[in-house]
C-alpha cells in the first residue's frame, strides 16, 4: 500500500509518502527529490537499533555519504545541548548547503533534527522519517521545530518545513502500546475537527488500543486521513495566524492536565483524550452539539483505552488558573476549540468559568 | 537629515531609516510599525555605556516594557552560549510572540540578536540599531543572522529579516578609527559593484580615513547609497541564489588573507580592501577593465588609509590552497567577483591560477 500526499505551501512543496516497507526506499526517494552528497542521520539508541541499519543501507545504496548522531532517548534531552551535538557532527563532517539531515524517530528526534537543520548554514534540508504514531500524524509535518527551555516547552524553535516525510507503518510494530494510544488521540482529533469519514471508520473499528488489532488496511487509512487533515490545515495557515488553532482541539484542558500532573503521570496523548472529552461536554452544555455526538466521541476514546476521567488527585480550583496562564491566552480570555459537528470545529473565547467548572466536576 | 529606504522582500517589507539623532526616536518608530509590549534590548558593555540610556528612555517613553541582556564584546563571544543567555533573559521575562528584540551594537551583537529572535517562539521581531559603520552598511540588513562554531564562522544561523533598521550616524562618533575604516571597505565595494555615483563621491572626498574628516553630509550620502545598494541586491536575491554573490567582491582573496593571518593581524575590512585591490588587478590582467579604473579604486582605498599590500609574512603558496578550501568553492573552481565597469560586477570561475599568482606577486 502506498499513498502520496502533496503539501503545498507558498514557499515549499513536499510530499508525505505513506508506504509499507518504505524505509528501504529512503535513499532512492531522497535521490528522487534531487538530493545527493552528505546525509546526517539523527536517531536515538532504541530506534536506531531497530531501524538504523535499514535506513543507512538504503542511503548508502543510493550513493549518499552518511554520518550519524545518536542522542539519548526522552523529552528531557530535547535541549539546546542536543542541538549542539548535532551541529558538532554536522560541521566536523563538513555538511554543505546541499546536504540533508534525516530524522529517524519520534517527535522528540523530529523536532530536534528539524531545528538543527533550520540552524545549520542558515537552513539545510531535513527529511522526516517518523517512527511513533504521534510523529507520523502530527509532529513530522507542518514545519514546527524546536527544543525546550527551562522556562517552558518548545520555547526555542523555528519554522522549517521538511523536504520529504516518509512514513513506513511497519515501524510501529515495535512502538510501545501506550505510545500507540497517545498517537491515536491525535487521530481521533482529526476525525472530530476535520474528517467525518475518518470518524466513521474509527467508530466502526473493533479495537483501537493496539497496533496489532487495528490491521494494515485501517492503519493505512488512519495515517492517510490524518496526514491529509494536517496537510490541509497547515497549507491554509502555515504560520498559525488563524485556522491552525483548531489543531489544538482537546489541548486546552489537555495542556493544563499535563502541566498539573508534572508531565509524568499522564502523557500528552492521554491528556488530549481527556481534553477532548471535556471539550465535547462543554460544546453540549452550550447547546452547540448534541449529546449523542459527545457520546459517540467518548465511545471511540474508550475503545482506544485512553483515560476519559480526570486524574483523581487533581483539584478543579487549580485547573482554571492554569488555563489562564497558558501562553496562548489573550487578554485573560481562555480560548477553546469546540466541535460544531463531527468533522468541523471552531475557536471561541465565550466559554464561561461556570461551564468549565460544571463539566470538569462530572469528569472525576 | 533623514532618509528612508524601503526594503521589499516577498515575505517581508521593512524600512531602513537613516536619521541624525534617530536613536531617541527608537521607541516612537517601534510604535509606528505597530509594536507594543515587551522589548529585550541586547548590547555590549562599551556600546551600552554610550547609548543604552538614550535607547531605553526612548523605549520607555513610548510605553514599552524593557529588559536587557548585555553580552561581553568581541567576535569570540559570538557563540551559542551567548544565544542561550539571550534566551534566558527572554523567557525569564516571558517574552511573547508579539514582543521585540532590539540589537544595539555592531555586527556581532546584530547577528546574535537576530539569531536569538529567529529562534525564540519560532521567530519574533528584531529591530537592528547598528552602531558600527560595517553593521550600518552591511550586517544589519539582509536577514543573515547567526553565530560561530569551532569548525567555522557563521556556521550556525538562520535567515531572519529585521522589522526595522534604525541608523543614527551620530553614534559613529565613538567608533574606533580602525573600525570606521573597516566599514569604509564595504562602502567602497558598493561603489565598484553597484553605484557609480557613490564611487564618484568617494573619489572627490579629501579624506575618508576618519569619521570627523568625512563630514555629516557626505556621511549621510555614503550611508544612503550603501544601504540602497545592499537593499537592491538583497531584494533581488534574498536567499543567495545568484546575484547576491556580487556582495562578495574583494572577499575571495579577503577571506584567505583573514584566515591565513588567524583573524588577528588583519581585520575583515582591511582584508576586503586588499581583496579589492587584487580583484581589480585580476580584472585588468584579464583585459576586463582598464588600468585607469584599477588605479582609481586603489586611490580611494589609500585615501581611506586601508592597507593595499599583502601582509609581508604571507606566502603565496598558501593562498591558492586556501582559496580552494573556501566553502563556496564548487567542483574545485574558485569563484571570483570581478568588476565589469565602475558600478557593475559579475561572478566568474575563469580566473586561472597563473593570473592569481602573478597579481599577488605584485602585491607585497
Ligand atoms: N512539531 C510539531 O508540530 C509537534 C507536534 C506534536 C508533538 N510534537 C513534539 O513531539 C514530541 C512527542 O513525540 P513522540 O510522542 O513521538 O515522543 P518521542 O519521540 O519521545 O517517542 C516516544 C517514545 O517512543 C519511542 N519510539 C518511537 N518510535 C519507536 C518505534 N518505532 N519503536 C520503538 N520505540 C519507539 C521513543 O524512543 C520514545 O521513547 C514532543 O516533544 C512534542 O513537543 C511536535
Ligand atoms: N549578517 C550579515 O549580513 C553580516 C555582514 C557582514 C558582517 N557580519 C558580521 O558582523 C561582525 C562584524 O561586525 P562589526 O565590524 O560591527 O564588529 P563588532 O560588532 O565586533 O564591532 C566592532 C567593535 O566596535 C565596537 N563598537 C561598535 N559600535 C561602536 C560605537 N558606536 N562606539 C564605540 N564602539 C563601538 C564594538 O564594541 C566592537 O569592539 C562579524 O561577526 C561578521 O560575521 C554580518
Ligand atoms: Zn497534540
Ligand atoms: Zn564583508
Amino acid at each position: 500500500m502506498k499513498t502520496v500526499i502533496p503539501v503545498d505551501l507558498p514557499q515549499n512543496q513536499y510530499d508525505i509518502k505513506i508506504a509499507t516497507d518504505g524505509l528501504q526506499y529512503l535513499g532512492a526517494w531522497l535521490s528522487a527529490i534531487g538530493k545527493s552528497g552528505k546525509v546526517l542521520l539523527v536517531s536515538n539508541p532504541v530506534i536506531f537499533k531497530h531501524y538504523g541499519d535499514t535506513a543507512i543501507e538504503s542511503l548508502k545504496a543510493a550513493g549518499f555519504d552518511v554520518c550519524q548522531c545518536i542522542l539519548p532517548a526522552g523529552e528531557r534531552y530535547k535541549t539546546l545541548r542536543s542541538i549542539e551535538k548535532i551541529h558538532d557532527v554536522a560541521f566536523t563532517n563538513r555538511l554543505e548547503r546541499s546536504s540533508t539531515m534525516v530524522a529517524l524517530g519520534g517527535g522528540v528526534i523530529g523536532d530536534m533534527t528539524g531545528f538543527a537543520a533550520a540552524t545549520s548554514l542558515r537552513g539545510i534540508a531535513v527529511v522526516q522519517v517518523p517512527t511513533s504514531l504521534l510523529a507520523m500524524v502530527d509532529a513530522s509535518m507542518g514545519g514546527k521545530t524546536g527544543v525546550n527551555h527551562p522556562q517552558g516547552k518548545n520555547l526555542i524553535g523555528a519554522f522549517h518545513q521538511p523536504s520529504l516525510v516518509l512514513i513506513d507503518p511497519n515501524v510501529l510494530a515495535t512502538l510501545p502500546g501506550r505510545e500507540f494510544r497517545a498517537g491515536m488521540a491525535e487521530v481521533i482529533k482529526y476525525g472530530i475537527i476535520w474528517n467525518e469519514d475518518l470518524f466513521d471508520q474509527l467508530e466502526q473499528a473493533q479495537r483501537l488500543d493496539q497496533m496489532r488489532y487495528v490491521g494494515q488496511a485501517l492503519l493505512h487509512d488512519i495515517l492517510k486521513h490524518s496526514c491529509q487533515a494536517k496537510a490541509d490545515v497547515v497549507s491554509q495557515d502555515e504560520k498559525e495566524a488563524g485556522l491552525r488553532a483548531i489543531l489544538n482541539y482537546g489541548h486546552t484542558i489537555g495542556h493544563a492536565v499535563e502541566s498539573l500532573t508534572g508531565y509524568k503521570l499522564v502523557n500528552h496523548g492521554e491528556a488530549v483524550g481527556i481534553g477532548m472529552v471535556a471539550a465535547g461536554a462543554i460544546a453540549t452544555a452550550m447547546d452547540l452539539w448534541p449529546q449523542t455526538a459527545t457520546d459517540r466521541q467518548l465511545a471511540i476514546i474508550q475503545k482506544t483505552n485512553l483515560p476519559t476521567k480526570l486524574p483523581e488527585n487533581l483539584n478543579i480550583n487549580d485547573i482554571l488558573p492554569t488555563l489562564r496562564s497558558d501562553k496562548k491566552v489573550k487578554a485573560g480570555k481562555v480560548r477553546f476549540v469546540l466541535p460544531k459537528r463531527i468533522g468541523a470545529a471552531f475557536v471561541t473565547d465565550q466559554v464561561t468559568d461556570d461551564i468549565i467548572r460544571s463539566v470538569l466536576e462530572e469528569m472525576f
